[in-house]
């Protein structure tokens, strides 16, 4: 924040949770919906969101998966088929007992998941090794009733995608499950989103319900806590055996498919809140930005500065650039620049009377506030390097402070104490059942399970491995 | 059909709702949920929708309204607030009653729209004249119960947009409801899908409940019946005081906001469907079309073949063409062309080793079924062309069959008869109540009433309106 201006926002360091409320409301991102537990996502996080899904979907069909669409609705008696599933989901279903005026004879779930709805359908589609794998997502919204709702994080309803594979081996459905992980979520999140997450096997008591296996992208917020931003799930034959999805192998045997699922949700923006915002609000990756840059008229006169504005905003869009015009001037500049400040737009250029007649604009990075004059005729050819710029910084920044809040630990007492800041790191060898209890105490759980040198476990021994363990949203 | 084919539909002129349906099916567009009245959208038919929401959007976003999402799940005292809505769509609701594991409080309703929820939130949202024009869109799922479900025609869930926006004078809300149905609707429906729509108002009784005036997209299906394709409400003040819609305006005067809403859905894919599709399936239009062109290898003894038609899908992709490879040489090269014929791709390259050693390839229209040899190295060069060619016969085609199924009539008992096979155009001033309850008899419709040029009636005195008549889904 500037010196010598009153704070829009609650002070970080001050009470996080309340800045990070501060931040949806004042850079208009959210608000909460009528029924308790639900959202409304406002344009300007909705652009956000949108650039996400196309990302994401991208990489998606680059790993040769097809959208399709499965019904919101699912009959009740679905979820009894599957034992793990049913008992994890149960606390938060939402049943519809009323429709067209009528009590239905069956009731029907919301969705919270499709893994049981789509393993019917794939048990109708699969016949033969010839129809493997099969690789399906689809991008919908989802039901889970939440008691301790926070807008992004843990809402009633949410946004996602969720993939859903069938493979004729096991070491087929396992390597795909690590292939979304590493090529669609962490090469976007890294990428794109400028988080450096980690990436890790959830233990057995963090697994979805119904999986044989959980991997995860899990990321370092601004307060230290880790936040799940995604998650690959192998499924074993548990929900392939449930529905019936089998397939006749080259040698005309009758065989259990092995299946998949994975997700990631519009949690992941507020992993990109807490990630990247500082006490001036939001700070948005110029990849994933909707605006990058945003063009400022001071002030004018006789429209000559917003004439030239609005063509240095159509050849940075001729060049590629998302930019975007800013010509109210009948609202003070000082209160605009800080509406472009709290959503983050990455760069700002500003653009006056003054400024014009010397052929000169100010251009403000949001990432470290500093302020530059460039000449206008260089803007077109400099921006796009300056956007590149803040991609960086904002990466290496994030890094380097989840690298300064990771601490190498060799008990369970310092990691409860060094998970108080950040990531303790501690050998998982010696975190039994009892340690984990006793981490749970100071709300640490281990987030995942690592080789040591941070990839996924694979068939590396348990005793090799080496567990994150933090306090967590 | 060719000649000599064992027929793979029922054809039309024998039984068009089977027709359509064996279409679903075969083509592999989309299957019947679990829940009655639900659907499954399977990958090549959701790949359509996602070309149909690419269109659309990019023309809501070039009419100004950008993109929000608002919540699946309304109270049901929403609903109370505007009594013609709550009439119209209480038989069709689907309610929540049960969340996790506990009886609600106050039952929540699943959106069948979302003017309520959205009203809302306008209402917090605009404080000042400066706040307008509010221009608002979401894509998302809704939920009707449907007592006669038929597969993207009618469905107790469908995939949409809703354009919701608020206005401060009435003329402002009728100009954007008339743009959003001549520059969004109409313009995609004839350019992109290649129907020739008509426009035109809804008579009072099948207005959208709770709009002053509806305005309509009206198609001529392949057996003569009219489809709804898309409608924009002006919805006069109704909503905007039920939900206390207000600004100040310039002189600091209180005022109440005039809305309105506009929505295009799943149900586009059965227009689709019904208006192009033949006794061999589906007819794609190139515009609209995921795979444009497809390259089929006929036969390949040694991967030559294959390796050329990759190059030449490759070049296609390079020079704009949405190009896909068929090298599925295990599966006969019939089944195979015949697939391609049921799902309606606009082009098929055929490619086998006599081909290539000639340096020639076939290529098969699916509008009208002709086959000519072209020359590899002219491929890249023609095949954008010919699907120019490909989308225009089909807008023809379409258009042609329409006009000839549409006459003028100038009596109740003469609309009745042309309607049972078409279109029947009639002066507006001959359907009193009584005429529209005998039309009704035979399950003609009002479909729209237009100027006698076929524009949206506006401003047009009632007695020199004509009313479009016909049967319809």
């Amino acid at each position: 924040m500037a010196p010598g201006k009153a704070p829009i926002l609650t002070p970080r360091v001050d009470d996080f949770p309340r800045w990070y409320q501060d931040v949806l409301n004042k850079a208009e991102l959210a608000d909460n919906g009528p029924v308790r537990g639900t959202m409304v996502i406002r344009p300007y996080a909705y652009a956000l969101w949108e650039r996400m899904v196309a990302e994401v979907d991208a990489r998606i069909k680059a790993a040769g998966a097809e959208n399709a669409y499965f019904p919101l609705f699912i009959p009740e008696s679905y979820f009894q088929r599957e034992a793990e599933h049913v008992e994890g989901f149960s606390p938060e279903l939402a049943v519809v007992t009323v429709g067209g005026g009528k009590e239905l004879e069956e009731p029907v779930v919301v969705r919270p998941t499709s893994e049981t709805v789509i393993g019917e359908y794939m048990a109708k589609w699969v016949q033969s090794y010839r129809d493997l794998p099969l690789l399906l997502n689809q991008w919908a919204n989802v039901v889970r009733w939440e008691l301790r709702p926070r807008v992004f994080l843990r809402t009633s309803e949410f946004l996602w995608q969720e993939g859903h594979t069938a493979h004729a081996t096991e070491e087929d459905a396992r390597d795909y499950a690590e292939h979304i992980l590493r090529t669609v979520y962490r090469d976007f999140m890294v990428e794109v989103l400028a988080i450096p997450v980690l990436v890790g096997a959830k233990i057995a008591q963090e697994r979805f319900a119904g999986a044989t296996n959980t991997l995860t992208c899990e990321a370092m917020m601004g307060d230290g806590k880790a936040l799940q931003m995604g998650t690959s799930h192998e499924l074993g034959q548990n929900f392939a055996r449930a529905f019936d999805v089998t397939f006749l192998d080259e040698h005309g045997e009758q065989r259990t498919c092995w299946t998949t699922s994975w997700g990631v949700s519009t949690r992941m923006m507020g992993g990109l809140i807490m990630a990247h915002g500082d006490d001036d609000g939001l700070r948005v990756p110029p990849r994933l930005a909707a605006t990058q840059v945003v063009v400022l008229v001071v002030r004018d006169d006789d429209g000559s500065v917003t004439d030239a504005a609005q063509r240095l905003v159509d050849d940075l869009a001729h060049g590629g650039v998302r930019a975007r015009l800013d010509a109210r001037v009948e609202t003070g500049f000082g209160r605009r620049a800080t509406e472009w400040e709290l959503k983050g737009v990455p760069l700002r250029v500003e653009l006056g009377p003054r400024d014009l007649a010397e052929g000169q604009a100010v251009v403000a990075r949001r990432d470290d506030g500093t302020k530059s004059p460039v000449s206008v005729g260089d803007l077109v050819g400099r921006l796009p390097g300056l956007l590149d710029d803040v991609q960086r910084s904002l990466l290496a920044e994030a890094t380097s402070r989840r690298d300064g809040a990771t601490v190498l630990v060799d008990s369970v007492a310092a990691a409860a104490e060094a998970a108080a800041e950040g990531f303790a790191v501690v050998p998982w060898r010696l975190l039994d059942d009892a340690a984990i209890d006793e981490l749970g105490r100071s709300a640490v759980t281990v987030r995942c399970l690592q080789t040591p040198d941070g990839d996924l476990p694979g068939d590396t021994p348990a005793d090799e491995l080496i567990a994150v363990c933090a306090r967590s949203y």
